[in-house]
């Protein structure tokens, strides 16, 4: 497996555009779409979220079909809480991008990010729909990642490259999201982090969406700005066979391979939205280790990634590790706390639930005032571990939000 | 039932008193103590968190005595995560405390709050204690509030009366604690909120500790500052009789009234505890009617006041009511969200399940200015209800706890 360069449109046989349609108020590219040459098989993750946007509600039903082509995004209106004439906008868009690009409507997913409770500007995404279809193009997938942000500083694109049977398969994705960001996605079920993923690789639709599955349950559901769930929060992934491998079918080896690097290609764009969070100055990463079970060690890793007084002190450069160790104890996990283990940058600051006096205060500040931050804890309770990204809570993200709707 | 003056020398019989120990570098108030005349019945609720703080440990194991006569307190050092020593720091501050009084080693509780993982300075704690006991009086209660605080701007104590078979009773309570504030105390098992309520009722034991449990629930169960669960969080009640009541003995009538006014004096002060929240310019009262269970209400209404977003844009003045809708959804509560209302400031914005476009924004914008948010949220799935509340989320909170603990 090896990285490649672009997003969206590094696997064979995808094209993507972006164009400004005119729904965000500081005129940016606002608008964007992906296209396979031919027909993909595709599969999604949904935000768990009670109140579901219209999109949402849409991309659930579209996915049930068996093959796909398409996916336009709007951005800068979530057409979230805008009942029937939501569901009928977004509908509407899908329907305008089918026919413009001469494929059937249910054949076409649908994405929305941004402000909620405002009726989408349908009129004007029906204009910039031919510019759209117009510009797709083989190197789009940079105008694609630049359409889909909102308060992202920058654009999330990455690509990896594996071998299945002999044969080059490339994955790429793009995803944007940097506020009100706590995915908890499910397949068909459930994420304003919005995620698009494509490949060439030949892989049957039930085995795509037991990939995605995996993908995303060690990577965009382990990250978190302000632990705010999002009723929009989606994940995409078409398959269009282009590599020409031999079709992944079972859970194999091939399978294996795949997954493998669908993960990495999933858990880089997690950690580009953590890295990028609202207002963020540094990256953490938090690992969770000898926890009896994995969801042990995810449900423990997400409260400490949502501590907002462990995030403050990490913006302060303050090695305040007590605050990890309360997060630990609220996660509401059985384990013993007189035999955790916490650790910063390396540097073991707890000892079996009790604060190591001589640890390298000097070391452990400059790791603090350093952009990458990390915490270990060991629960010594069993071999299960998981990682979870999230970053500082600045004074940063406190404007951006105060400021958001007006 | 009316509110009187005082906090927890408000009802007879008890004395307090509150002296610089010198565990707080900046030199203020730090060590304080509650005294009962007569032997008082006591119940007490601790945090659920699994890190527990060596106080919690030595109260919960004292607390099982059937009477008690003090609580010794002390401000700057949470006494957590240090081990052997911090137990026997924590015993060792109760048989000092004890010893003065003249009283058994178990009649005394003991609390800690502050910063974890550094020792108890309890040398300085043993040569305090003479002038804490010799300073005990009736009119304590105001210095009591004063040395618990941390980074409370404000001290929290209030008290109420209320007449129990025609004899006048009365309640009084003091509280501490403005951030890491996310309480879910259980009677026995659980709050760095600690809160100190003392009562002159004549009441056993076992209806004393009902009526904690009863008043918590709804009160400081309910406050949310940061989210953060601490790992000292505590509420203890003595009782002690004074007023001469008829023993309150089973869930009767005076069982009810007792019950009400002693949730009446801890609903204020987990309101003064929201209101001083760390950086917090507003008070925000989250309201969840017409939810199946009151476990649901419960559940919805705390979700929503743990929303960086939502309290990032009260802190702005901007009633972005979409947050609301995310955050209520994310709680993990089963109801129907195209029948839910959302009201602010008693202004209907959400109607269900969608957004109310003629709403006077000038007046949802007006009162998102002013001192005390009000949100609604109907769920319009039963008749239960719940009140949370928090406050806005400012560039403060930040500032303030990214320096901390250097």
């Amino acid at each position: 497996m090896k990285e490649i360069k672009g997003g969206v449109t590094a696997p064979r046989g995808f094209l993507a555009s972006g164009v400004k349609a005119g729904i965000k108020k500081s005129g940016r590219k606002d608008l964007a779409l992906i296209f396979s040459e031919t027909a993909a098989v595709a599969a999604a993750a949904f935000t768990t979220n009670r109140f579901q946007a219209s999109p949402v509600k849409i991309s659930k039903a579209h996915i049930a079909h068996k093959t796909h082509r398409a996916i336009i995004v709007n951005s800068g209106n979530a057409n979230c809480a805008n009942g029937k004439v939501g569901d009928r906008d977004a509908v509407s868009m899908a329907v305008a991008a089918a026919q413009a690009l001469g494929v059937e409507k249910r054949a076409v997913l649908v994405a929305s990010t941004g402000i909620i409770g405002h009726y989408l500007p349908i009129g004007n995404i029906h204009k910039a729909i031919p510019l759209l279809v117009k510009t797709l193009a083989q190197d789009g997938g940079s105008s694609f990642a630049e359409s889909i942000m909102t308060t992202d500083t920058k654009k999330k694109e990455c690509a990896v490259s594996c071998a299945i049977g002999g044969v080059a398969v490339r994955i790429g994705g793009s995803c944007k999201g940097v506020g009100m960001i706590y995915p908890e996605m499910r397949l068909e079920r459930h994420a304003t982090m919005l995620s698009f993923l494509t490949t060439d690789a030949a892989i049957t639709k039930r085995m795509l969406e037991k990939a995605l599955s995996e993908a995303i349950v060690d990577s965009f559901n382990m990250v978190s700005v302000d632990g705010d769930m999002s009723t929009n929060d989606s994940c995409f992934i078409m398959a269009n066979g282009c590599a020409g491998n031999r079709l992944i079918k079972d859970t194999g080896n091939d399978y294996a391979v795949f997954t493998a690097a669908l993960t990495k290609v999933t858990a880089k764009l997690a950690k580009m939205i953590a890295y990028d969070g609202e207002g963020a100055t540094k990256l953490i990463e938090i690992e969770v280790v000898g926890a009896k079970a994995a969801r042990d060690a995810r449900t423990v890793a997400r409260k400490i990634s949502t501590s907002n007084l462990f995030k403050a002190c990490v913006y302060g450069g303050d090695p305040n590790w007590g605050r990890v160790a309360a997060a630990c104890g609220a996660a509401g996990v059985a384990f013993d706390p007189e035999r955790t283990d916490i650790y910063l940058g390396g540097i073991k600051v707890m000892s079996s639930g009790q604060s190591v006096k001589e640890y390298d205060k000097k070391k452990a500040r400059a790791h603090f005032l350093s952009g990458n931050i990390s915490v270990k804890v060991d629960l010594k309770a069993g071999h299960a571990r998981a990682k979870a990204w999230t970053c500082d809570l600045s004074k940063e993200y406190v404007a951006i939000n105060s400021v958001y709707s007006t």
